[in-house]
């Protein structure tokens, strides 16, 4: 029952697409992550996504059309629903799903899929 | 799968106190509101509840301490701990939560029992 700052708790990641959790609650978690670049396309079976941007601009691309969000900014990608995520410079994002979701879904992809359940 | 903005959503909103959906997922709700002056105490028996300050400042009480959160400072109520929320002006608050908590949870309050899934 301690506050927490996005601001600070982003300070403390270094990379990119390798979600921390700053939350645990009702068997979900906030995360945080820092993107830049192209994600590889994937979805998530059983799990819907939500992408807040907290600061800068990301794409949330879907297999038939695009989400540009700026910060403030939010979209739920689906369950089920393929889609990536891009960004051309990097952006502070929060993400908040069921804990233990895989960042990369159905795919296992050696650079990208990261660690799951990091607190910072 | 279209974008929504916290900005536009709290512009809709013109009452303190009761929450608004604006993404549902994963059972779970964001909800935006506003808030001023001071909550009734309650819990919620089953249901965690994230509060995450977008704009203003609020002061999340706990029988044993508070917690005052500021613009991107956020907090975990857990089930079962009682709680209130005060702010001295006005503040623009996400809630993550179950769909369907009651706003007051163990409380039915006239004035601050608010109707459920409300979605802007």
């Amino acid at each position: 029952m301690n506050k927490a700052s996005l601001g600070e708790k982003f300070s403390l990641i270094h990379e990119h697409w390798r979600p921390k959790v700053v939350a645990a609650l009702n068997g979900q978690e906030m995360k945080l992550v820092k993107v830049a670049g192209t994600f590889p396309w994937h979805r998530h079976d059983s799990e819907d996504e939500l992408f807040l941007v907290w600061r800068g601009r990301m794409t949330l691309e879907f297999r038939d059309h695009s989400v540009t969000l700026g910060a403030g900014e939010f979209c739920v990608a689906p369950r089920g629903v393929e889609h990536r995520t891009t960004a051309d410079a990097e952006a502070e994002v929060l993400v908040f799903e069921p804990a233990q979701t895989r960042n990369t879904g159905n795919v296992v992809d050696a650079t990208y899929t990261a660690p799951n359940g990091v607190v910072i």
